[in-house]
């Protein structure tokens, strides 16, 4: 993946968790996360600045270091790096990312939204290799989404296409608070992974729960196949690896509220195949070229 | 607009008229319209042939006509000319109108989405031209969409892109059901130019229902944005005349579900310039290269 023989580190800032990596050529060299700091600007920026540190311990000289990529939850000014509006992580509204880290890391830093990171690196190295009409798409604390078309990202005039999880699908409320989630929070389940434990275990209201989430999940996925008709969505982020549980009565929904009898029959829904690493990845394939 | 010397026949199939001109360079040499025939498959064909054949009753020579561009109103199999999904002319249903032109006019025939014909006439000579991202939508009979980005139109793998009209907003039906004629329909007025012609007059109930519509189309629009992020959305269709009875109510709402704050106060909602002859001007403009 490297560009040169120097390395690149990858971070990906969601609302649960921060994950760092450092790239060598195609491989993880080194992986760590943290927790998302939620208290304040001062604090998260602390912790970063460790994570980061941590990542490249073992490097005699910071110079190796040719360019941090770094994907976070919001909505971007990416020419600037400003992180105009992450709801999930309030803390950052207004900052400039880009610059903090070019300052205190001395190199070449790109900045994109989380999404788009996940979809970059599935389409590169995951489940999108060989498609070219993607959507991707984090089913996670927040929902995100990224678009490829004609194999090219869309990225919209203001940087922020993809914005699935802000469609609204009740005349009131968006995707996201609904699905994902904060809409196994509303449905009384606080903890995502505690529920998945339930439901593996048979627990009936934890798989109805999931049934109801995917029901949600289904009309958005039917709204993103009607107006992008793409050939493949791939779905990723914390939520996505309880996908049994969800995935068929999306499936259901979805397949009742697809306009196009051609989209409805051939569009494939897959998961990612990059787990976790997909953030980090894909943030470090911003210096792909 | 002409790629040679020849004739070009401009058709626009809608739910509610259908319309055919011929173009010669950029312009319109004679226009027709009829309403849509909607009692069965060979009545329409009849009275499309007969509304062809007068468009071209003065020309001496059939052979001057150098191609046929057919926007229809539906999902359409591009490659092959069949209209899959034609919720507005069910009629047409799987017939191959790409054959029939072919067969009957003895020239090359080029099909498309409704949608997308009058999104082309209004980026190469209307209201979007020196855009690059535009979403065009016709907010009639049903509503349809059309997206350039990059100054590319978005087809999607099968053709069917832009469904935007077909996007579910209230967790169980479609946008073109709840905004646009049908809408209105719903709200008891079942004639939309009468209803228009109240609302000039100052009826109370009738500029009511245009607001209800405009608050539709405004979660429609905001979805619309945080899908694509683009500069600029053109409105035409039959129902668009009308803009300031609704435009005004659909703008608030849609602010107010916008995610991105840059797109919130950017984005650019147009009403399309060419009037009724867009549809039959994109159509013709199939044969643009």
């Amino acid at each position: 993946m490297a560009v040169n023989k120097k390395y690149i580190i990858g971070i990906d800032i969601g609302g649960t968790k921060i994950s760092a990596a450092l790239f060598k050529d195609d491989k993880i060299l080194k992986s760590v996360k943290i927790k998302t700091p939620q208290k304040s600007r001062r604090e998260f920026l602390n912790k970063l600045g460790v994570l980061i540190s941590e990542v490249i311990l073992e490097l005699a000289d910071k110079k190796e270091i040719s360019g941090i990529g770094c994907g976070v939850a919001g909505a971007i000014d990416l020419g600037k790096g400003i992180i105009l509006n992450a709801p999930n992580i309030k803390i950052l509204n207004g900052f400039n990312i880009k610059k903090w880290l070019e300052r205190k890391f001395s190199c070449e830093v790109r900045i994109d939204n989380d999404s788009r990171s996940f979809l970059r690196a599935e389409y590169l190295f995951g489940a999108g290799r060989g498609y070219k009409n993607i959507v991707g798409m984090t089913f996670g604390t927040g929902i995100g989404g990224g678009i490829i078309m004609n194999g090219e990202m869309v990225y919209g005039i203001n940087g922020s296409a993809g914005e699935v999880g802000h469609m609204i699908i009740n005349l009131k409320e968006d995707f996201e608070s609904l699905a994902g989630i904060k809409g196994l929070r509303r449905l009384g389940f606080t903890d995502s992974l505690k529920t998945y434990q339930l439901a593996k275990l048979g627990d009936k209201k934890a798989k109805k729960a999931f049934e109801e989430l995917g029901r949600y999940l289904g009309v958005g996925l039917a709204n993103i196949i009607n107006i992008l008709d793409p050939e493949v969505i791939v779905i990723g982020g914390g939520l996505s690896g309880a996908y049994k549980f969800f995935l068929p009565a999306a499936k259901r929904t979805m397949a009742k509220f697809i306009f196009s009898p051609e989209s409805r029959k051939k569009v494939k829904i897959l998961i990612g195949k990059l787990g976790e690493n997909a953030g980090t990845i894909g943030a470090a394939a911003l210096f792909i070229k």
